[in-house]
């Protein structure tokens, strides 16, 4: 196997012996254990673990080496993934009219510390245009409108398909996407709110921030699925705030949250550091990576 | 005038020339100006001072400051209130089972971190007698059902006014208060509530929270108002927490959150420092206090 | 006067009376004040306001306002300045290798985040032109080496003196300035340093941070004295880390708060916001701007 | 084993198969591995494991176990403790005449929030007396000056020692301790420390702080080493602060940061989460405890 890091995720009922049993699969396969966390669920009996090998020394085929993984998972009832980090992942960002996520995560990408290939820039509107071109990535403008709304998605879907996108990535798109749509790439799109979820669900955060007086504000990414701002949370973090901060002032020191929220979100799932549970989003830390 | 010092607190329209004319007025009648806060809410054209001067070289009386101020005051719309801090507010604690804000604030007002006297403990349970005992506060244990809530709540009421109660510390106090209870207490009932409100009003708010797999939690304190939850909020943090967290853990972290978002909205509202616009709370910073 | 809003800065002996007077004297000449904080220092006796002024309605000229506030301020040992917010501030931004700031200070300003003009970049290094060139600024060049160390630094300050440069930022500029540079222009050089000073002063403090095995790592941008890493702190921040960051990752955490402490403190430096007194910077928060 | 959870530290060489080998150890010993954290220092070359096991199943006994770990220990070079769980430690707590720290202990241990017995309370004022009596703890006054400094040691020595205390809690002892006390109880300290280390080692951090004009002030919980201030770190927090805090305010802020840095660092000591290596200290999260 030419690639050096390779990292399984696994899900699956508890039982005794897990760890055991799955490091030394890999032990007798030659592969150094670079790090191995878990994570039991006791109130639903489940395991989950995020182990990173380095494959070094080892000689096995990645085929032989699933076969040979399969024949463990299949009568532990594992639901397995793996990643040999052998290639770049392919990202899609979203935007609307909002420009400082974009900026974030094109800057990230362009200097090495987002391990993906930005591909592509989608909005419906054609505000951005001048972003994705000072960092070379191909903006499509694509509009919408209540009844162009299929007809776009099916756009997007198209330019996705042909861009062979693995992560899909909300950059504050201001546009509810159909179940269809969402349902069609399942944890692989990425949504930014603009509050700590669950408060301020929906529309215009800030404002109803503003009018609830609170003396914090914050930001959540998470999964996209079919129910608005109820998908699994990634990443969350707050900043306090005071009477002074007007809906403006506090959109303007939400867009720091954001940024960073999101960029952590997203270098989390690049980085295999997710397991999703229910609607609950198991991140392991980093180790040392 | 024996006191030091002399707090007011102002909301009235805005105009030009406000800091000018309530400035000079204490500036004429030989007051120092120890701090002098000022906040204008543009959106509704509402103006917020609070003023803290030093009556040490002052020999004008408290009726005649008051009645002096009143001339300034009425042509110009003020809502306003005065402290002489000469005498310590009286608190009464009221809780359930749950001991730690009950500590906090025991041991901060006993050891003059708190500028107040906690003069009566009332509980529907019988469980924290002892705390009370250590720190030598009376405790008043009346239980509650659904029949005799009226009747406790009156039992409470006569305790508050026999103790001449100026503020009460709703510290985890499980029962929801009548609207006339309330009512008769505008402003002087603060609530803790174990949450980041708006986000899990109500009941088991860490259940919620471990259900809804947030990567934070929080605590909030705010007066309490006719809508469970919903008053002007005081004081609001959070603490980071990850999919390990139970929800045991997560009450267990949210239990010092609990403590010092409390303390803190508790020391705003004895020192002064807050006034009530609408739903909102107004809480000035301490001035170098 | 054509312009909206004026900014005075005042720094005095503490006496009775302040208040009244100053905003007294904006009250007759027909200016609105927006907002009006002071700050008394009690330990050195010194008063310090930022008053906020909207001269619409006004006609005075800048010249009469500042002849009449002379009249006011000599006696009383002001020591002030006044800013009429009606021409952009010009920045000079100056950087070695590391491109997060530079990044983030550009976006800002292209974007209208930060009022101000970024005149020109200057590098030691020739690494960062193409982030210039992204954002249109231009990009100088000017190596050093122990020997030209002077003579690079009259080539920038020709560079500063010629594009009449008001705020020089060091966005990670890796070099000692000489004191004759740094009193040329007081107070306005500010420099973000990779730490939590007073922690972890001078050269490569993540490694240090590591080695000392801190649960915490931090920014902090302050004025640039003599004394390095000495000057009036203006902003600060930190997170938390774990045994598990190395100095890579500590250094790649490190990089997201100096962007925010470094862009908050440019913020409020262009916003008049901070007042110096010895050692110390006064930094009032914004006040519903 | 009557036990039920029992928690193994390991530090060894890092080498391949670590994992396989102990997890195989106690697979084959019946145990449930309840979480088994790793952290691996790439730097040193060095291995940690925190493994806690449920002992319910198994029948094996202490001694057998122990035995048992010691064979596959040696030729790995394991540096290694077990804890059973099995008695509640014991505990000492050192104080001078700052009260904070003092209460916030004996309440969580009181209220079975810190897993431990309070023994002791060992102080060289007489001031805080009337707390140990509140919560029924003994109180030994021992003053101290430079000349009987070593002749108070003892006295120390001798109690703690007749009372078999686990841990010593030096919550604002305010005295320094001779090399020969500290090394006796090696990693068997805890000193909290009123800043955020290694800013403003030594005496009155918070003047320092003041006058340094940080924008944030900390605590910091570590253990004891010969050099003052310079142990590994165990836990640290910050908050932050503006230029209106006076010493005395600092202080105040202060004092709830440093109570919960010290219970929290306290609680992982009890809990077993703390492996030294060096000046560091590697400290695992709670792993659904």
């Amino acid at each position: 196997m030419k690639s050096q890091i390779v990292t399984f995720l696994i899900k699956c009922p508890d039982q005794k012996g897990l760890v055991a049993k799955i490091t030394n699969f890999f032990y007798e396969k030659e592969f150094n254990i670079l790090s191995c966390q878990q994570y039991v669920n006791a109130i639903e009996d489940t395991y989950f673990m995020r182990i990173r090998l380095n494959a070094a020394g080892t000689i096995i085929s990645k085929k032989d080496l699933e076969n040979g993984f399969l024949k463990l998972a299949t009568p532990l009832h594992f639901d397995w993934s793996v990643n040999y980090g052998d290639k770049k992942q392919c990202v899609a960002i979203m935007v609307s009219h909002t420009s400082h996520n974009l900026y974030d995560l094109l800057e990230r990408s362009k200097e090495g510390r987002l391990d993906c290939n930005v591909k592509i820039i989608i909005s419906n509107h054609d505000k951005l245009r001048h972003i994705a071109a000072m960092f070379g990535v191909p903006f499509h403008y694509l509009p919408v409108t209540q009844e162009t709304k299929l007809q776009q998605e099916s756009q997007v879907r198209e330019l996705l398909d042909a861009h062979k996108i693995d992560l899909i990535v909300m950059a504050r798109y201001m546009q509810i996407l159909s179940s269809d749509f969402i349902n069609y790439y399942p944890e692989r799109i990425i949504n930014i709110h603009h509050s700590f979820l669950p408060a301020f669900q929906g529309a215009n955060p800030y404002k109803k921030a503003y009018e609830r007086g609170v003396k914090l504000i914050g930001a959540t990414a998470h999964y996209a699925t079919e129910d608005l701002d109820e998908g699994p949370i990634i990443e969350q973090d707050v900043k306090p705030v005071t009477h002074e901060s007007t809906p403006t002032t506090l959109k303007r020191i939400g867009a720091d949250i954001e940024k960073l929220v999101l960029a952590r979100a997203v270098k989390c799932h690049l980085n295999n550091q997710i397991i999703v549970s229910g609607n609950r989003a198991i991140v392991f830390p980093e180790a040392g990576e």
